[in-house]
């Protein structure tokens, strides 16, 4: 059975409306770690040592955050550039990651249509994750389509519920042993994952 | 004159090169703020206040910084989350940065060939600064081109001068009252700026 990080960045989850019904959802999912950063590291002093034997111990690092300013909140850099140091996550001798899936569980505020070429922010949801992708790529992991809740200002408390069964169901599959990870590459959106033949066959 | 204000972001100028030659030029020029982050903010904990008052006191606002993990280091992503406030910097009545010009400063290690779809990383530098493109969007802000010290591993001391000298010609032509900003959306890198004929012949 696949091991599942997910580390979850918010810095005002008291406000929050998607996240406040995403985390207790991933939570109740047995077997998944679930590594609150701002509650670890308040002041952003992360301890790199404990984060890299958390990584270490899991086959799927997910980053849980909202998308602030067209990326993830501070402490979510704070982590990757502590973290993933030279010679342990990249380099020539730093293949501590290798193999391991990364991706992103994001809300966005906008809708899926004002991330396109005609929308309000011009660009793909996907174009503004490249820094995601290829510090996946950088470190030998493979970078999972990111599961996104878009326009989470106008959604319904019903609407965030079903976000809630599908990101649980999501993770479910992934965690299950014969879960096949070479199809994430082909998706657009993790939220998809329940729609492939072979995954819904299980 | 155009007023500039330098948001610098460094976590361990003390081994850098390439900085350690860049910050002395810039602070020699005359007119110039400039704003040490890491050394205001030791704990990453921003004076919103103090930075909004600097920026709506000028005119160009530019983030010189390494590029770390294909993007800026933490601090200035958590100076983008804290201080461009909904209300202030976007949204229908935020418009304290309408009309100013925004852009990054950075030294990258790899080379300007590794950053192409045929290089290692893939991507052009510019794909990876779209956040900070539209950042500037969405603030009703002009993004200016990078500018860009490729390669810094390998520069050797008198390379990296010219660099200094370099930016300091052009931050100098950005400070004059006749500069034409209309210039800088046309320019692949800051950088060129010195090869416009329109900004040579003052």
């Amino acid at each position: 059975m696949a091991k599942i990080l997910i580390n979850f960045a918010h810095p005002a989850l008291e406000k929050s409306r998607v996240h406040a019904q995403l985390v207790p959802a991933v939570k109740s999912i047995p077997g998944i770690t679930f590594n609150d950063l701002y509650e670890n590291y308040p002041d952003l002093d992360i301890n790199v040592q404990r984060e890299q034997k958390l990584l270490a111990n899991h086959d799927i690092i997910l980053l849980q955050h909202p998308f602030y300013w067209y990326s993830a909140p501070a402490i979510v850099k704070q982590w990757i550039d502590l973290v993933l140091e030279h010679g342990w996550a990249y380099g020539h001798t730093g293949k501590a990651l290798k193999g391991k899936t990364f991706g992103n569980i994001i809300s966005v505020g906008g809708s899926e249509h004002s991330y396109s070429k005609e929308g309000h922010h011009g660009h793909d949801i996907h174009d503004f994750l490249l820094p995601f992708r290829q510090t996946a790529k950088l470190c030998n992991m493979q970078y999972a389509a990111p599961f996104v809740v878009f326009g989470v200002h106008k959604k319904e408390f019903e609407d965030i519920r079903e976000y809630s069964r599908q990101l649980t169901e999501v993770l479910g599959r992934m965690q299950s042993a014969d879960f096949d990870a070479s199809a994430l590459p082909g998706l657009a959106y993790l939220n998809q994952l329940l729609q492939l033949p072979a995954q819904t066959q299980q």
